[in-house]
């Protein structure tokens, strides 16, 4: 056992660009004795098979979960209850069970009446990704100087919680422990409805061609094409998170819903508040938020949350995430 | 004189990010004998200056105007009018007044009265630029591998059209020619509409703190603080754009006005759609978009409109803008 070690045998339910990350963040830092891993889907299994990154493949979730000492659950949040009834009888007493959904609150609801006296749900959460998805998008650092937020309902227990902390520093994340429902609405804000507002845009500009046909005047109709020629202007920020998975997003949205709707409705109106504005040429107005929203910008990339990129082409290097594009 | 030079003499009119792009390209490629500029701010004329980024520098627009082959126009749209009408009695016979505005049809509109016969408007656009401001954002490979866009009025001079492709092209840009309205409403979409969202959400972000202060519990105030450390989950990208010069999205939206507003109600419309299907738990409704909209960030891919950046950090390498975030 290496000095890094802090669990011997962790099994990881559902191997996606998460679940495969987090099998080889526990590698390349010595974390685990033996990492198990199950899929329900049977093509994933054989390409993680094939990528070799973790110690067994289990196709029956029983066999993955057997002996181990954490049980990290990277599915969709839809199926987190679905997979607690399955499991939930082969756990081992003091495991510690957690996930990494994006949703707290209703993984809580779903998994809990699954897991037995003994064995410690402790839901997290790691902020960070990509728009990939599949075991062959995962990789090591994708936690790194990422906050991973833990969740642990009332009553939890304080070593569960002490040792996943532990376990998610080892992979290089910044610890956060908060409750589930003010968890809900703060990622709704930070997360939910930046995708919610991302996938829209992207629909409403592939919509412009098909809607616009049938117009008699060649000039009014803008095509999908263009918009893609075009995108450098601001739209393709958009393009790449509502390129994330479609499955783990719906999930999301249906089970964030009271938060999601109560930040689309703020949002909503503040959208419509900016187009009364344009309407009635108030530049002040229009002014006043946009220099207001600078200062944010400058927040986020004093946190360092700004992404770590190098613009490498033209040797002019960025503190943030120096993506060129407006227009 | 070089091979490579087209203009003998060129004038740049309001020298921020774009203005001194255009100088050091200009001066990078070898394509004007000498670059003049006029800033009516007398703080970025001693900025630029410093940066020796032109060879000379006017303190008067008539001095900068004066015997240039080319003016290029480099100021927010709003001000193209006014500008036109300073410069409009001292532009050389023969020479080529172009801008860089992000609005066309009314830049033509403020633009034409002032221009004396003999003298070629041709209105243009470098779909490129980043969230910085000033002169000393620029860089002389900002229009490398973008799209730029030239809208000659009806009857414009072919070969000042063509003379200022070659310009272009030369800065490394790739060259569409489209009428005005046109290029207004595709515009409206891939990057107006983009930028008011992303002000929007930002602002709704930042007030979130304020408008739920005097709430009871806590767990229901989320502070800025918070959104801007948990921005990686999506939020991020929106404040890159929402970071861009105030006074230039100002006019924008104003000289935009009806395309703008058109693409604000059919985005809101498709936004109002998306709130029903969470609202009524309508999962396939939200599959169905979500699955969509991958295609079209495979087309920005695809078009090599995702960003020219390398992840350097970890070593894996992007063929896209590489950024991670989703959670």
């Amino acid at each position: 056992m290496s000095d890094t070690q802090i669990f011997d045998r962790v099994a990881i339910i559902g191997i996606g660009l998460i679940g495969s990350s987090v099998a080889l963040a526990l590698r390349a830092n010595g974390l685990a004795g033996h990492v198990a891993c199950h899929d329900a889907d049977a093509d994933v299994r054989a390409r993680a098979d094939a990528l070799d990154i973790v110690d067994s493949m289990h196709a029956d979730i029983a066999g993955a979960v057997d002996g181990a000492d954490l049980v990290v659950v990277a599915t969709p949040v839809g199926a987190c209850g679905a997979v607690a009834e399955a499991m939930g009888a082969h756990l081992k007493p003091g495991a510690i069970v957690t996930d990494v959904g994006s949703v707290k609150g209703s993984v809580i609801t779903a998994m809990t009446p699954h897991i037995p006296e003994g064995v410690h749900l402790v839901p997290g959460h790691p902020v960070a990704g990509t728009e990939h998805s599949g075991p062959e998008s995962g990789f090591a650092d994708l936690f790194q100087n990422r906050f991973s937020i833990l969740t642990p309902p009332p009553g939890a227990n304080a070593d569960a919680v002490a040792t996943l902390s532990r376990l998610w520093q080892g992979m290089g994340s910044d610890v956060e422990v908060m409750d589930a429902e003010h968890h809900d609405r703060v990622l709704a804000i930070t997360s939910h409805l930046p995708h919610l507002i991302a996938y829209t845009i992207v629909g409403t500009a592939a919509d412009l061609e098909t809607e616009l046909e049938a117009q008699p005047r060649d000039d009014e109709v803008v095509t999908t094409r263009e918009v893609i020629k075009y995108s450098a202007g601001g739209f393709r920020d958009f393009t790449r998170i509502a390129a994330s998975d479609p499955v783990m997003w719906r999930d999301v949205f249906l089970l964030n819903k009271d938060a999601v709707l109560e930040m689309v409705g703020r949002f909503t109106e503040d959208m419509t508040a900016l187009q009364s504005a344009i309407h009635d040429d108030d530049g002040d107005a229009l002014f006043e938020l946009f220099s207001r929203t600078r200062d944010i910008r400058r927040g986020v990339i004093e946190a360092r949350q700004a992404g770590r990129f190098q613009y490498t082409e033209n040797g002019k290097q960025s503190d943030d995430d120096g993506e060129e594009g407006d227009a």
